[in-house]
Formats: C-alpha cells, sequence, structure tokens
C-alpha cells in the first residue's frame, strides 16, 4: 500500500514498491493544481540563494499583512503555518477539548491530532445515500462543544452548509473549519467563513496554499481566527516555523491573477469532462465541488481500491485507495483531477486495470 | 531593542528599527558561518522548480541514511525536524518533565518549551568568575530528573564536559544535549555525545544544520536518540514537517567537505585575532570555543548592551544584546565571528560606538 505514513503523494514509498523512479509516476493521489507551480515561485526560487543565509521573519510580517488586504481581515486575525497540518496540530494542543465531533469520512489528521493531545472523538457517520453531505440532524443529537469539518471535505469534496457551523458556534460550540480546497471553489465567497472567523473566538478557518499553487514541497498554510485566540495559537508555535522560503513564495503567488483565473477556467471544464468518463467505465462518482473525486468501485471478484491501485501503480499511474479513511469501504478510490492528457492517462489506466478483475468474475 | 520575538537575526525589526533595508546591515547578532551557503545550495535551488509540487518524503529516508552514514548510528536513531527549535519542543512534550535543571545563561528556547508544556525549571547559575563554565559542582545538589544543556552553551561559547553529561544519565536522569554548534569545534569526536544518545533511552542530542552550512532560512535541524524513543517523538510531529527543499539542501551540504575544511580553516585564526582586538578595545571576552564570542563591556556612564547595539545599528552593524539571557547583565553582548573584512567592519562600528560612551563620563 503507498498510504505507509498515512497520505497520498507519497512518491518515495512509490518507487519502493514498484521500483522504478519518482519522476515516472503520474500521481492522482495528491489532489495538485496541475497546471504545477505558477512563474512567480521560479523567480522567487533564484533569487533564494542570496536569502537563505538569514533567519525567516519570526512574525512573517510581509505574508501576513498581504493575506489580510486579499481577506479583508485584521493582520492580527491571521497566523502563518508550516502546513496546514501544524496548524491543526496547534489549534487542537491549544483548545484541548475533551470530545470532538468529527464527521467521517475526513482527513485524517484532524482525528490524529485530537488523539495525540490526549481528546476524544465522537464520530457523526456521512452517509453514502445521502452522498455524504452533512446535515443538520446528524448534529442535532451531537453534544461536542469542539468540531472540525473540511469544507470542502477530504475525500468527499462536499461543502458543508456555513449556516450550519455558525449555528453550531451559536449554541455555544467551537468549530474548526479546514478550508484548504476552497480556493478552487468558483463560489468561494458564498461558502468560505474567513470573515466571520477573524472576529469570532469560537470559529477557526485553517487554509492551504500548497493545493492550489501546487508547492506542497514547501509547507503552507494559513489559520483566521480571533486576535486573541491567535496570539494565543502564536505562543505555542515554535519559533521560525515557516521558512523564508515558503514566506517568499507565499507572497508572490498572491500575484498571480492570471494563473488563478486559468486554473478555474481548467476545473469548470475538466471536472464534468472526467466524471462523464468515469460513469462510462462503470464507477460511481460522489458528487462533489472542486478538484478530486471520490469514486466507488463497481462490484467484482476480487477488485478493491487496494488491488485496483497495485495493478494501476504497476503502469505508473498513483490513485488513493480510500478505503483507509474512517467511514469508507475497500470500494472507494480517491483521483485529483489533472489536464485532459493526463486524465486520459488515468482512463486508460483504470480501463486497463478494472479489466483484469472483469475476466475473472461474472458483472 | 532588535530582540522582539526572543531572537537574533532579526532583520526585519532592524528594518522597521533603524529605517533602512534588510541587505544593508551587517549582521553579528546571528552566529552564521560567513562564507554563506556552500555551492551545493544554489545547485539544489536551480532544480527544486521541478520537485516543488510534490510532498515532501514523510519520513525523510534520504537524509536519515546520510546522517546515519555520517555519525556511524542506526538509522532508526535519526529524526530530522524544521529546525533545532521543533525538536527541542518535541522532546519536551514528549517527556513532559515535571522538573526540569536549566544552566543559565542558556538559549531561551529550552526555558519557553518547558513553560509551553507546563513545566517547571530548577536553575544552576553559572558563573561569571568561573566563566560560565558547568561543573560537577554545581549538579551535585540537584536532584532534578530532567536536563538540557547546549554544548557548546549559547550565548556563552562554553563546551560541557561529556563525562559529566553521562554521569548524570548514570544516576537515572534524562539528559537532551543541544549540539546546534558543535560542527564548528575541531576536536568535535571528542565532546559529542551523538553516538551515547543513539543507544541510550535517556540521552538526546540535537543537531542543527543550519549555522554551519548558513542555511537559517529554510530550518533543519536533527535529534538522536535510542530508536524506540525516536519512534514516540515522531508520532507526535506533525507530517511532512520538514519541506522537501531542506530534505534535499541537507543530503547536498553533507558533500560538501572542502566547505567544512574552510571553514575550521578559517575559524582557528580568525577566532584568536579577533579576541586580541576586542580586548585592546577594553572588552572581556568570555573564554569559548565556537563561532561567536559573548564580551562584557567596560564601565562607563549610559553604556548598555542596549545602548551600544542602538549607537552601532545606526551604523549599519548589528550585535547581539546578550542582557536578555536569564543570569547576564546588561554589560554582555554575542557577536558572531566573521570573515577578516567583516570583523574589521564591527571592531570599527564599535570603537565609535563605544566612544559616544566615553565623551560623556570618567573612564
Amino acid at each position: 500500500m503507498l498510504e505507509r505514513y498515512g497520505h497520498g503523494g507519497d512518491l518515495r514509498t512509490a518507487e519502493e514498491t514498484y521500483g522504478f523512479p519518482a519522476r515516472q509516476f503520474i500521481d492522482f493521489s495528491s489532489n495538485m493544481n496541475p497546471f504545477g507551480p505558477p512563474e512567480g515561485v521560479k523567480r522567487v526560487l533564484l533569487q533564494y540563494a542570496e536569502q537563505i543565509d538569514r533567519y525567516p521573519d519570526p512574525a512573517v510580517r510581509g505574508l501576513r499583512a498581504k493575506l489580510a488586504q486579499l481577506h479583508r481581515v485584521d493582520e492580527q486575525s491571521i497566523l502563518i503555518g508550516n502546513g496546514a497540518a501544524e496548524l491543526i496540530d496547534l489549534v487542537v494542543r491549544a483548545i484541548k477539548p475533551t470530545m470532538t465531533a468529527l464527521a467521517y469520512p475526513c482527513f485524517t489528521e484532524y482525528g490524529d491530532a485530537i488523539i495525540k493531545a490526549g481528546g476524544s472523538i465522537t464520530p457523526v457517520m456521512l452517509s453514502p445515500e445521502n452522498d455524504f453531505a452533512l446535515t443538520e440532524s446528524m448534529l442535532a443529537e451531537c453534544n461536542a462543544r469542539f468540531y472540525m469539518f473540511g469544507s470542502p471535505n477530504n475525500p468527499t469534496g462536499q461543502l458543508v452548509d456555513p449556516t450550519l457551523i455558525m449555528k453550531l458556534v451559536y449554541r455555544g460550540a467551537t468549530v474548526v473549519v479546514d478550508e484548504a480546497f476552497m480556493d478552487f471553489i468558483p463560489e468561494e465567497e458564498k461558502f468560505t467563513l474567513i470573515r466571520e472567523a477573524a472576529v469570532n473566538e469560537r470559529l477557526f478557518v485553517i487554509r492551504s496554499m500548497t493545493k492550489f499553487y501546487a508547492i506542497p514541497g514547501i509547507r503552507l498554510g494559513y489559520m483566521v481566527g480571533a486576535p486573541q485566540q491567535i496570539t494565543a495559537l502564536r505562543k505555542l508555535q515554535v519559533p521560525w516555523s515557516v521558512n523564508s522560503l515558503a514566506q517568499l513564495i507565499g507572497e508572490a503567488v498572491l500575484d498571480e491573477q492570471e494563473y488563478a483565473a486559468r486554473t478555474m477556467e481548467w476545473l469548470k471544464d475538466e471536472r464534468p469532462w472526467l466524471i462523464g468518463r468515469l460513469e462510462e467505465l462503470g464507477l460511481r462518482v460522489i458528487p462533489g465541488a472542486v478538484n478530486y473525486l471520490l469514486v466507488q468501485l463497481p462490484e467484482r471478484p476480487g477488485l478493491t481500491a487496494a488491488s485496483l491501485q497495485y495493478e494501476m501503480g504497476r503502469m505508473g499511474v498513483l490513485i488513493r485507495d480510500a478505503s483507509h479513511f474512517i467511514g469508507l469501504d475497500d470500494s472507494y478510490c480517491r483521483f485529483a483531477i489533472k489536464l485532459r492528457h493526463q486524465n486520459k492517462w488515468l482512463l486508460q489506466a483504470l480501463e486497463r486495470g478494472l479489466s483484469k478483475f472483469q475476466e475473472a468474475g461474472i458483472r
């Protein structure tokens, strides 16, 4: 299995598993913008040798100012992190919730951070019949004081209704919303809770900058919360946690408006096209909203997410075995949506992979 | 003051304080190798654009293998961190010591990490009469079960006798030794405890890779401990905590043998030369062993580390006001040792800075 360390995108493990070098794989197991990093990133890298011998700004002043302007919130409401993962860990350690409600399936790090911090989890199970949408009735019986949701949720791709989250906050709960993929949503303004989080002590929003700008190697995320909460989190954070290259790249990519527009154009067309082709292959695609797809495989003897992943990996095509997510069985996979020619490779490898199982069994 | 965020090397705060751009300062307040990053770092940066769109190896396998070979220890004994600061924080959070002994003055992060984790500190005060050396008799009365020392210690530059540390371990205590500057010591093999730490569950060694190779912008450190301890720490660590550029640069710099030799040559000559000149200016230099100097200013009306820092900062020369270290008064400064022409600037700025105070008072 490729998820030896709990996540997708682990090319080193893929190398060890299949015996060929990382650059020969096409990776649908991590959800990156397929355009690759914008041009501004290269410019920063070329100049960075002159700055690497200085400590990073411990307060990340430049990037915070730019993000504050973008989101029209106070700079004091923003904390930059060494990836969203650091911020998930920090907020849980700061709040120390005894009981947290998580809506499964969801990103593994929420539960890992809670368990590490000695807390307990009360699960809210999202249902396949309902396309894994989170509904008010599911939360009605839940009396946890702390909630973590992904919106859009990973791996389902489903957005969470922001009014549903605000109702939890108004009834006294603290909610962390992981909006790591929110910048891929055309109607972002309608769904994001950043502006609410900036002034509400019981609401936190986490953003990642590495998916939309295809820079996961460098680690960069941020959190928006009420200034007094952000100050408390900042005190828990390790000094210079965000390296200076990440700070500079973060500032640079925010100017890439043409890149952002091109990304939104591509996704608008490519998403429905790929869904259509996957359905033609007999896969059930969970309706989502973002740059990756959760799919359910057809029933065939021997066909599981793991066996399909293995067959496709041998062809150099990496997919995510989604059965590692709590609440999903071994019929679920997750694919990133990539550019048309790449998606055709996915479809071809998928067709060949599926055919191995068709032969042995009965449709 | 330049230590607004608790440390030296904060050029952004220097810009805000003195009103000219970062590149116009010469920074003696952080202890970097003055040769700047070795050539291999530039090569990695030029190629990095092709890798930034992939996740870092979550297990940092390449760099761990190389360090294991270098130190002749098992790979399972090595944990890579997002700077030494992350490793200090991790080990304290993992061990959760109720009472920790710290030998003051020492690096601020030890105490910060302990307080953050809810522990208490029992101070062992190093004495200026003794050149701030740590001696067995100072520890005899200390019954803490957990100790953190810098060796060489920051800001004093003093090495700790390794037999003294092993005695603490043998009597049942757990000791973390921060060897962030150990690679500047010619007799490193005689003073490092890496090989002992790799097999002893009560001993941890922390190393930084950013001082010797002048790459603090990127954050990179590692810890050596017994495999079962390293596994426990790894579980507490945030995923992908070490970005892929840091991993690649870490691997590259370990091949820079010529750079390492040149660094040792320079320090062997430059250290005694600079000490001589500083003493001629009337400063007392604490005998240490490493690439920075703790100095005590002469007594003159109005002359303090802070006032001298301000005067020198206006000339574009940044020094560390060491009075922020517990156990030092306002007569102590710390300077990095740099290349000869830079050290001459330091001496010139120092002479002019000191003269401001001479005028007003009586020698």
